[in-house]
């Protein structure tokens, strides 16, 4: 079955304080998208890879490319204004009506070539592969009566991306979706769609970089990741 | 009414892949503990400062204090095995009937004196005073029929510390507690105890320093952070 990485590169600066789009910012030698897109192709050199970019941010992008001799090749669609949009412009460019397609945030460089390929063998057994870590901090929930509850942490996910799905799959629940306010596509699948989700096991590496102290924190893991 | 604070700081260096604990790690010029002392001690000098340490550790913690001329008054209390066992002892080791105390990782450096004033203040007036932030991330929860679903993260709150409450509500929710399995104190004022709990607004820089890439996360908000 083919497969398809969907890298979402929708974010501006602002909460990092720079000009620079987060995406944009270097981390080693080269800007984080170009991790996250070599993570992708070094897994399998046969995946197509469809970057969802804002429209203003493609020139620098070219850029960018030719400055860092970037040449893994990849399609360039224009994102939308919510993360929903985004990602619904980046499925109605596949023209595959099959396959399987592996949504990922551009910021999140640190994924792991094991957790990739898991990704996409679950999703073609099973529909959808949803990358997830155990939570960590405690958590407590707005309680109409009590103010805020407890909730028991052992049964709680922190939700990552990939979030990896069969093409029909994701394409029918994008199409059933009433709002555009969705934080991530599993909730799509499952609310939208009525799918199942299927956990998999993600990585507390699998950062998603947002703040500058998230870049620190992003410089000190490269460091230990196997290239 | 007397102010108490109780840093915790039970951990081994097991996750920090070093044999130092954790909290005995330098950011900036100092170990990490000295900073957390700090906050509280610089945030109103009268506050009576209990540390809870392993045994093992308190003559290593000794030695540091001299090697970094650490001179802010403190007393110690030995930490057991589980974290409720060690805010246990620190609770005991406070002869003040009335009074106010915050319980505070010995990890989280980063804590604000806003917020430390605040959380004596509104613990004062409500009984008690929980430091949490919004969740960031998408979070799933198990489901017995569905495997995992989808919770709205808008109704969620990330817990972390100073956890700020009055001497007897505090006291009494432990003397009620039949396990010691708790991950935070306000689980147990609310479980054990019965008593409606009081989320302050804490801040993201508030990490709690567990792991080498924290560490690096740690020295970058340092470098931010208004001494």
């Amino acid at each position: 079955m083919n497969r398809y990485a969907l890298i979402v590169a929708g974010g501006s600066g602002t909460r990092m304080g720079t000009e620079t789009p987060k995406q944009f910012l270097s981390i080693g030698n080269a800007p984080i998208l170009m991790h996250t897109i070599k993570r992708y192709f070094t897994s399998d050199t046969k995946v197509s890879i469809v970057l969802v970019l804002p429209q203003e941010q493609v020139d620098r992008w070219h850029q960018l490319c030719i400055k860092y001799n970037f040449n893994i090749p990849h399609h360039i669609v224009f994102g939308g204004t919510t993360r929903f949009q985004s990602v619904r412009n980046g499925l109605n460019s596949i023209v595959d009506q099959e396959g399987v397609v592996a949504i990922h945030d551009g910021v999140r460089p640190f994924i792991s070539k094991k957790i990739i390929e898991e990704s996409y063998t679950v999703a073609c057994e099973k529909g959808n592969a949803i990358t997830a870590v155990a939570m960590k901090d405690s958590v407590r929930q707005s309680d109409p009566l009590k103010g805020t509850i407890a909730l028991d942490r052992s049964h709680l996910y922190s939700i990552q991306t990939p979030q990896t799905f069969l093409l029909p799959q994701i394409r029918d629940a994008f199409s059933k979706a009433t709002h555009d306010r969705y934080t991530d596509d599993a909730t799509v699948a499952e609310q939208a769609g009525g799918y199942a989700i299927h956990l998999i096991e993600g990585s507390y590496d699998n950062i998603k970089i947002t703040t500058p102290e998230d870049l620190a924190m992003a410089e000190a893991i490269l460091k230990k990741f196997d290239y």
